[in-house]
């Protein structure tokens, strides 16, 4: 049975209660809800996996990389800084989309730079949580 | 009655011509007329345009903006050079998406800016022709 | 007799028009009926051209280049992007100003260079639309 | 009940055992004792926390965010390297100071910029142990 | 009664002595007389103060700042290395104008940036001398 | 029959008209006649182009990118700013030189870059106008 | 009998007084009169001194430098910019520190590096006016 | 008893899995047998850890630091990002070595430097997984 | 009678002989051979030499420079390293063209500057051994 | 008569009485009566000037300027700072020499540039006190 | 026969001499003496070669390029500035291998990057003189 | 008996020779009589030596470097370029002084930094040929 896993990075676990008035009510919870009944309309699996440390995230990746049909990621504060990270999505065969919920271009110059996007097919940002279902399409189209 | 703008920079209109093997065989014709339908089911003008000419891209959105109520962009190398346009685009307020068939982030460094990406919303990289796609469905999500 | 010209680059023709609040209601046209006056006034033919298009604007600047006794340019944004215009603009041998309405030193980094500057004598930004005035006049001074 | 968190970051458990002729022969354990005793002479509670995970620093933030009246963090190493933390710390609304025992601005260049300063108050450094002091000092007069 | 002050930074009491066929032969004298001539026609007093000393610049824009209606400085050398000029000049509320007798951005690159752009409104330079009295012209199109 | 293109770029119509005493008294078009006689020689069509407008350029080069067999090009400031140049050169399969009249390496540091010659095979600069028919030279003995 | 100074640089004598609703209420004066009231109670000598000019703070460094048991210093703009106070607090053998009433790391970047951090052993920023009696604390422990 | 520590950082738990045309066959079962043996030959204890989590790769240096008598390190894509784990190599008084399988100056630039680098002694890469071994004889010709 | 140069720097004694499939199978040899037949048919002197080492470069341009109408070089490594070399070749009168078999725009970014470059009146590169023929072609069109 | 004078910026007060075992026991005084006793041996009178104060410096180089024959600087911190001073001494016609005491090249990095450099003749560092004796040396060759 | 070149740049001729306390007492000689020995060992020939000149070098591996199992080089100086060697090395097919001995990423900026890195396949530094014998047993393991 | 070494590195032979204008007509030859006659006077060994060749430089340092008191250098190009140069100068224990005839910090910018600068003692510049004296005169001093 084919797989598609969602990754969250640090912090995100604070999704719809942390700002709403900027990111929205939608929590996580909320989102993974709405992935998991897409893929299973499409009789698909569905993974979700939120972790505020690195090593989880690549624990996560390496355990089921060779399973997956899909990846899609939002590494948060770690796009920035992890060659881990991307390393090990480097091995990850599979579609691989990365996803922002902001704009990331038109935050602070630190943040223009992700290192994880070198090695994903595609990046969505600035899409509001709307973003990880246009990803999840994406997958869809390729698969 | 609604309508949504696409705009195409330098050589996009070469889509499908150039490279077929790493571009596919679709057309930027084939793309227009996909999102005519999608706005034609919405009930939505659908208004195609594409350029060689950052000027005439000007032209273009200072003619309809006050009109749209929606905007999908692929800059092409004027993304990476044009302030003109980021400017222009500025004056338009409706929801706007900035498409890149190819991930950006994957080639030359001097593509990894986009003086665009600062003044849209939301930022496709990657997504292949589906990215307009993706992009459309953005923009009807928000209006 | 003498000539004058008043180029104005990407987006000034929405002058008056654009968040008027910022940029006040004087149109362009307004600013070019009002420097028509003043050279009148000194016996001095005056030309205003507005174009988004930087090919056209290097038309006209060839065109009219031998008979000007007085140049004032607002390149806009291709103060920062255009070496084309910039070498246009070295073959113009009369006194030659910039204006930008706004501060650009006080703007995105991306502003504080210009290439014209380079190759005009005099440059006033953050002046407001008064900035042309007072560009004729220092005009009108050298000559 | 107000309660302020004493967060420090990597290698700061060795505090007082590694070189001591540098550090002094203070330990955390002295230090969050001494922090301790100051607040409960206010009534307020006092946690510690010492980690050398990222993550887990993100997570015990995360746990006690909307309680605290005040923060302390020294990030050790991460001050330099993590987003993810500055991220977590910027959903945090009290009072928030950094403390570094070392002057970082007279140790190598890299030391030189914290991802963390940008989103805290104040910043102490160069105070040797006394600066976890001083800053709980600033955040009592500041509560 | 309305107050305007014309600052001139170092080196510019010699501005007609030094390098006349460069500079021309008006004198800072000149300028300074030029001036209050205009101001008096509009009511208005002038002050006209230079110094080689950065301390008595600022001790000046202090001592008058409360009182001001306009405020057009030249910094010299000190535009491309005060942070405490320019420190002091954002406490000015009136309008305030830059001006550079030379076009800096067509010199060293040292000159292109101005610490003091940052915060004043409008910045004038190349139109030689001339440029105290654009400076001022434009002072008195604001008030 | 095989065919020539000959591509000049902004202000280069001017040739031979600006600064004679060191670009010379040659114009574009006896440089474009010359051109023309060592194609008819070769049995080759010749075929030449100017534009100030980078869309004018780059429609030519679509227009004859498929039936060409060499193409010589100044793209003069365009070298330095424009990606859509360099993206529409790199569609085109035949040998491509790219000529500059001055030795740009001795110029200002911002014309030491040329997005174009990462995408042609051949670079020829400082030849003054015999630079177009070493270029040529080139070709033929390409093909 | 011991002896402190606390040096204040350009503009820092408009405290309280400049933009009350962000620096407070609290005057120079204020701040001295507290300090001098800690050190009083201490039987320590205290001395404040603020100026506009940078030579006026090296000469009251080399005039108390020798008799000296603490010192604080906010160089204010002069930190940014001044190697010459540097150089002259390099000469200071006692406990030194500097304070900066705003936290410089979240303002603009050229206010990120300081040239006195690196000379002298503690930076107190971020604090407001509390800073200086922090910067005190710390001394009178030293002591 | 002395006693060797060998550390992997992430994603080295792959190494024989991924990409074995290019890594090889070798696991890090492999090479840490094989380093025991050698161990064992000179009765030297040895202890192998790999992780994908900064915090356990520090914990373990933490943990074993005084005991050790030589320490081999593969940090991975942590070498490039990490201060933490260099301030805890930077605690730990015995010969170090760092390795890296491939040869990380013919890869990407922001492989080319490594934080660990710095406080180690020695560097090996792009000696395969023989470099482990070559690190080991370091260790043991050094003790 | 007239004379011309042509060195050729570091490793070009390989050529033909190294990676024929890119380079070709002409030897340095057959070059000299090819240009020295040119300049017999012109009556003129041909000088070729080649070294390895920089100081022998530069001892035969002193050698020679007094006689010469005409040098044509490769530095080859060279040219992005040996200011030793330019201040050499500033020294010679006649006219200097500097040739580059491969196109170094389009290589590693480390061979985009060529020293050299500055100091020669043209510059050819990319052209393959043609290259050599080329320029020769353009010192005798300027003698 | 012929006249030359000695400057001596910040902190060069101190001379022989700070750090005498780097500096040696000479003082400032030690090197004027040095200097001046060599100028009075060649009939010129002898300027010695010292001042913490930039301003004061270009005051005292304005007041004298038109009289000298020579001029010796050691601009001490305002070297690396001062466009101001730069701009002063470029008003000079005489011999200009430039003297640090210890070598500026082998200290930090921001004590490698001076801008006082590209506007005096020649420049003399590391040679100790020494270094004010050569630089009144040259200055007396060349006149 | 199987050959292995061991090349050594300028300076190294000075080992065991030059600083002993730091480089040791062992002596060029004897380094090649030890790798000769194991190299006769495996019936390999063995080639020692140190120069303090770039061109020689360059001579060397030309010279036996063609014949060689195995490279040892420890380029020196020459590392951070030749290109030429780097160039010559890029056309030596065997295993190669380069050996600093002294860890230069814990020294100089400059000597962090070393040219000849990018075309050789392994690299070790810091291990002393030992290096060497580690490089050896690389080549061996390869060959 | 005392020794002095002059060097002079690449183009020096041509001195008097080359631009007499500018370099005067004094000769490398002159120089050295010069400098032999002060040693004679001081009953000191003078050898003086001129190459193009770096590693000539280099060999001559290393035959005499035991034996010398005192080194005087002008490396020319090879100070922006020779980190083998400077390698070699600082296994010499005597007083060293780097000589450049003319102001190397009013030239280019790549003349503005010398890796020679970093390990000699003293440093003159743009002296003309009288900074070699002025350098002898500095090493005279020193023993």
């Amino acid at each position: 049975m084919k797989k598609i896993l969602l990754l969250n990075g640090p912090n995100l676990n604070l999704l719809g209660e942390r700002e709403p008035q900027i990111y929205g009510s939608t929590t996580l919870k909320d989102v993974e809800a709405n992935l998991l009944k897409i893929c299973a309309t499409n009789s698909i699996e569905f993974v979700g996996f939120q972790s505020n440390h690195e090593g989880e995230l690549i624990d996560k990746i390496q355990e089921l990389r060779a399973d997956l049909t899909g990846l899609i990621i939002n590494p948060a504060g770690l796009s920035h800084t992890s060659v881990a990270l991307r390393d090990c999505l480097a091995t990850v065969a599979c579609p691989k989309v990365e996803v922002h919920i902001t704009n990331i271009h038109a935050r602070e110059p630190f943040r223009h730079h992700s290192y994880v996007s070198g090695v994903v097919d595609c990046v969505i940002c600035g899409a509001g949580v709307m973003g990880y279902e246009l990803g999840l399409k994406w997958v869809l189209g390729k698969i």
